[in-house]
């Protein structure tokens, strides 16, 4: 609680300058997060200058790639990139490496994975340009104030230590204390100042809601009932469901539970929505520890309510951070493109191959939660979420623990102890080769797509363990 | 946000194991805080095992001392206790020092002094007994949770950096991480362990309230019109007022002007009360910052609320301490036990030379705010408040502004500016001669008190300089 003098940080007013401060050929690893999605204007406000220098040899790391992010694919297309490192990417980016590849490889990592690397100098930061919604003169930063807030910076907190040289991108700068910084301003290099950091609009979507779908209320219910007959919703039990409808669903009957038997969480963590604050607010929940904000009311809530605390991606999924949140995680909801019979899950290509996401915390969270659950509808589209093989690993199968479908529940023959629990349950209990036959009856066998054979790319989990390729369209 | 490989602290399960562990002998320099007021159970404990071991030549720096502290009392009788150096002090302990004065000397300091002291080096602690409302096994700690919490635990702050040796003494340590803990446990040595800390009814008096004596309405009225008319209650404006009935009935009114010309002040400091609490959760202010809290609603909501932030007693009030909050203080809201025509005010003793209590953050606000009004009937138990001379100097009347009784208003002449934008004031401006006459006809001139000569203490400046001495009764 006792403050040193503090150093004001060196204030640039645009990227030239910073291109006459630091040799930008002698320092081309450089490192983005993706806190304004597809809202975010640093990214191409910085690679911008990168094209138009004709910088050579690029090696980007940012932590996830959205649809908006075109110079990246500028830059491909033009050879300037060599190696890209990241956690998700889709959109236009995205189909380009899937159809040429780069000129050296993807590297698909988690946010664990990725926080851990950058901390153990596993990926090797030259530059990171960190958007900050609100910043003051001794580069203290949080992402919840300011007029593009965004939240939790959480995905950029090991950026902003590690990186040899940090610079912060900003459209606020104010002269204010700000408390408990999630940037610490004393390992900040530079603040670049520009007009806008990024579009409201984009930075939240506001389009998550519960599901209505009957076929995902089902999943949900199923998977409550599951997580219910398992004894896992109990008090002081902790959580974490994504953004996505059925997820929300998932935790809304969780709640109703909840409130039934009067059981009081210890903490969600993860991506938070308004669902998640509204618990937080009713008591449901001790804590939220958020890494990424999914809607205005998370953001919000961040800003005003001491339970409600952001963490850097290393606290939340680094296995080697001491203090990491979701080892104490008991249940993960979890979503699947593709679901094989050995419980390996797939959520970084399609059918096809082509790149559509990646881990982000799905590996991550699976691997540390006592239950790991998968709900998925089990036709997407005519096609069968089930496979004998997926496409792409992006989870192993030892870490999943329950496939929940609207048709059926299949657990993991590993985890005998689930199975023994279950063995009076009045759920639909069946392998996974059972559900898969029962999706056949619906869809016919699918063909086999032929795989491609040119390796393009891989995927790192978290421990390091290079688990899959990715193979070229 | 990343974390270290943490410390555990040692603990240890009673003061006698403490003894065996440290040599009381060679650390006879020892702290104590006392956010648990008047409910605390920390320092007889720990001064019981003083009395037994027969301990001599103590030096005592309690932030405060109040009346259930009688271990001290016990000490002081045994000639145990050399020196004391405390910011106030009422009740027993202070009765005997005022008829008996010490072995050695009392130093009267204030809140944002004895910060300064400790961290300069002019209190040398060897060691703090902290009492801790909520604790981890590495020693973090916050004051706002747990079954004997008191809130901030701001006075306690600079002894937890700076003492050699740090002990925490808590009857609540958890497994749990603490974010933002106001101690940090990398600091402490060792956690002792007692059955309770203190008693719940005495840390919380909740017996503050907002006055309806009408001479305690009229005297805020007159303030809050005075400050109206100066004015300071503008956009963005910051403000501080105790606990006292008056000074939150002066909050009261100003809060009535700032609804009504719908003007949002930008943070409150120094002791928070409910009425502050209310006024940050309707949005009339941006920010509390807690150096300690005066009830329950006061600690429920730092617990809860991101704008209501604990600071420790040098951002408080450090005069050298580059993040003090009070150096961008507009208004504070004093009382005097006694003022006199230099405007001096004492709140230190009687005027009958017993000690009564002390600065706490009195000189400190009054030195740093652009206003510093206080607040006070002008007659008290038929006695005037305005004096030709303090018996004792608290705060030096160059730092004072204004006096506002209920029979007019004082300008101190310093302040030429104040005098000038009050000229067609419709309220009651006079010099404080003119009060003091005022008075005078209601209680005739008392009589001059026979002032002893034997110095037993001193009064000391936030700067150092020894601006009064305290003589015995």
């Amino acid at each position: 609680m006792e403050h040193e003098k503090r150093q004001i940080v060196k204030v640039i007013n645009d990227i030239d300058e910073l291109f006459t401060l630091v040799d930008i050929s002698l320092n081309r690893n450089i490192s983005f997060h993706h806190h304004l999605r597809n809202g975010d204007y640093v990214i191409n406000y910085v690679l911008n200058k990168y094209l138009k220098e004709k910088v050579q040899g690029i090696n980007l790391f940012p932590s996830a790639i959205f649809p908006s992010y075109t110079s990246i694919l500028e830059l491909i297309k033009n050879k300037q990139i060599n190696n890209i490192t990241t956690n998700y990417l889709n959109g236009p980016v995205a189909e380009y490496i899937s159809n040429n590849g780069l000129e050296g490889k993807l590297t698909m990592q988690t946010h664990g994975g990725r926080a851990r690397s950058i901390i153990e100098g596993k990926n090797k930061i030259d530059i990171a340009f960190i958007a900050a919604p609100y910043v003051n003169s001794y580069g203290d930063s949080v992402g919840y104030l300011g007029k593009n807030k965004c939240g939790s910076l959480g995905y950029s907190i090991p950026d902003s230590v590690h990186a040899k040289i940090k610079v912060l991108v900003t459209d606020n700068l104010v002269d204010l204390d700000i408390e408990s910084p999630e940037i610490d301003g004393s390992n900040i290099d530079y603040i670049l100042l520009v007009d806008e950091i990024g579009d409201r609009q984009g930075i939240v979507s506001g389009t998550t809601e519960v599901t209505k779908n009957p076929i995902g209320v089902k999943i949900a219910k199923n998977t409550s009932l599951l997580l219910h007959e398992l004894g896992a919703i109990k008090h002081g039990f902790s959580f974490q469901s994504g953004a996505g409808g059925v997820s929300l669903r998932v935790t809304k009957d969780v709640r109703d539970i909840m409130i039934k038997e009067n059981i009081k969480a210890s903490f969600f963590s993860g991506g938070i929505t308004k669902y998640h604050v509204d618990m937080l607010e009713e008591g449901l929940v001790e804590k939220l520890y958020d890494v990424q904000c999914f809607d205005l009311e998370a953001i919000e809530s961040l800003s005003r309510n001491k339970m409600h605390i952001p963490i850097s991606a290393s606290r939340y999924a680094n296995p080697t951070d001491e203090s990491q949140i979701i080892k104490d995680l008991d249940i993960v909801i979890l979503g699947a493109t593709e679901i094989d019979y050995n419980f390996n899950v797939n959520v970084t290509t399609d059918s096809h191959q082509t790149l559509i996401g990646g881990s982000g915390g799905h590996s991550d969270t699976a691997s540390e939660s006592k239950i790991c659950v998968i709900v998925s509808p089990l036709i997407k589209g005519r096609i069968p979420v089930i496979k004998e093989r997926v496409t792409t690993i992006t989870t192993l199968g030892k870490n999943i623990d329950c496939l929940v479908t609207e048709r059926g529940i299949a657990i993991n023959p590993l985890r005998k102890d689930l199975i023994k629990k279950l063995k009076n349950s009045k759920l639909k209990i069946v392998t996974i080769e059972e559900l898969s036959r029962i999706a056949y009856k619906f869809t016919n066998i699918p063909q086999d797509i032929v795989k491609h054979d040119k390796i393009i790319g891989e995927v790192e989990d978290r421990t390091f363990e290079i688990i899959d390729n990715i193979y070229q369209k």
